[in-house]
């Protein structure tokens, strides 16, 4: 039995199950997770998208709720969540939650934080940081007093917050990546923000751009000439790299999860 | 020579300088930084408050303005930031930021991420940014529409959003934090929320709870039978570790930062 067992385990040790927790339908929070599975076409499984019938319930069962954990993790406070079987406690499965804690424990794993050793690692996961708060930010353009309230009880609010998002926040944030490319081009001529590879820095940062041009079109038309390394650049030699996830079934479309396009919210002129 | 550069340089080793670059004069983020370093007795320097003349021009040279980053590091977003000296490019000091970026570098030099291997570390992790994360909207409750407008002038919004925070949100993410110390309990009695010993998840969401008591003292006190784990054994349990610190000049009291007493936004009843 015992040279039966050794390859499987081998298997096992060199090949993880990865499964994906999130809410099926929207790319979400949970596309940050995704691009870094896709960028290195590592399979994984998106749970609640592959198996329609019972796949939500086992995220929900996960991930929503007030249970103390399961298999030995602790809780989740909400998703998404990866759950990576055999790395856990007592060799059950080890659940994690908070995409930036799974970017960085992907991104490890994966190899999506360049070869610069611990410097780019840290460099990495702060550009990650500052994209999702960034994608934080746009999500409260249209839920910026309560997340629990629809966004027609919030559109007055919403209107002051999407024009400070658009006005202040973007170029702020914008310059911040576009500075980050220029003291990178000497090694990557403004296609990676850290090293020579593309980082989960890379497909994080192009993911809220992506969306933002879905949410706001007329604004990020508008600063394409501001913030050329960034937008152009950059931005189409990550989606370049992506081009094989992005054309498949895989890829999700926005609709109302983070990103939604209320032509109300954008420049208007 | 050589045996007396021997110790001097074996001590900087073990002993690297860490400054934490931060706004002088207010906890604000800063003050996660700041728990880690007083819940080890590592020493570091605090510039802007130390060095009141100087100190805040060398922070804002390195976190602030358009520059393309310094001593071969690439640009910070904003503070808090840390540099730690010879520990960067070419023998260069190494500048990171973003909060929990700080913080995953500390936890594991200053050993505050228990015993537990690798799953501690990314349970640690994914509990200090929830909290991170109810910082952020606790930040909103008086910034809900713009961190570039006056309180003044976003006030309506803010008593809606604050409604929010306080009913919707808090008890969300108490449970959340009581469920994690109801399933460390076997370990810690609801002392810590992750293995045995204290770490860097507990002094962060310890320092966001504290917060509150300034903000919503009086939705807190409401608050106090609900979440006795949370709130009282866990609150007070890691408040006598951090008893020096919290009682030396060094802990700064909570004034115009992310946590603000505005009696209108706290529980009226």
């Amino acid at each position: 039995m015992a040279t039966q067992q050794e390859p499987a385990s081998k298997k096992q040790r060199t090949q993880p199950t990865y499964e994906l927790l999130y809410h099926p339908q929207i790319p979400g929070r949970g596309e940050f997770i995704r691009l870094a599975f896709e960028a290195k076409g590592v399979s994984y499984t998106d749970i609640a998208n592959e198996d329609s019938k019972n796949g939500y319930s086992k995220v929900q069962d996960i991930c929503i709720g007030d249970n103390l954990g399961k298999e030995g993790n602790p809780p989740v406070f909400s998703p998404p969540a990866l759950r990576i079987s055999g790395a856990g406690p007592d060799g059950n499965a080890l659940i994690i939650s908070q995409t930036p804690n799974c970017l960085i424990y992907l991104g490890d794993k994966l190899g999506l934080v360049g070869s610069g050793g611990e410097q780019e690692k840290f460099w990495v996961q702060q550009l990650a940081l500052t994209a999702l708060d960034l994608n934080n930010e746009v999500h409260d353009t249209h839920h910026p007093v309560g997340v629990s309230l629809y966004y027609e009880d919030q559109k007055e609010e919403s209107l002051r917050k999407a024009k400070d998002v658009r006005e202040n926040r973007l170029p702020k944030f914008f310059s911040y990546f576009t500075r980050t490319l220029k003291w990178n081009a000497e090694k990557a001529k403004h296609r990676y923000l850290v090293g020579e590879s593309l980082t989960y820095a890379d497909t994080t940062v192009w993911q809220v751009l992506d969306g933002l041009y879905f949410a706001f079109p007329k604004e990020m038309q508008a600063r394409q000439k501001e913030f050329p390394e960034l937008l152009d650049t950059f931005y189409n030699s990550v989606k370049e790299e992506l081009k094989a996830y992005l054309e498949s079934n895989r890829r999700l479309a926005y609709s109302q999860g983070v990103f939604r396009y209320y032509p109300e919210l954008d420049r208007q002129s």
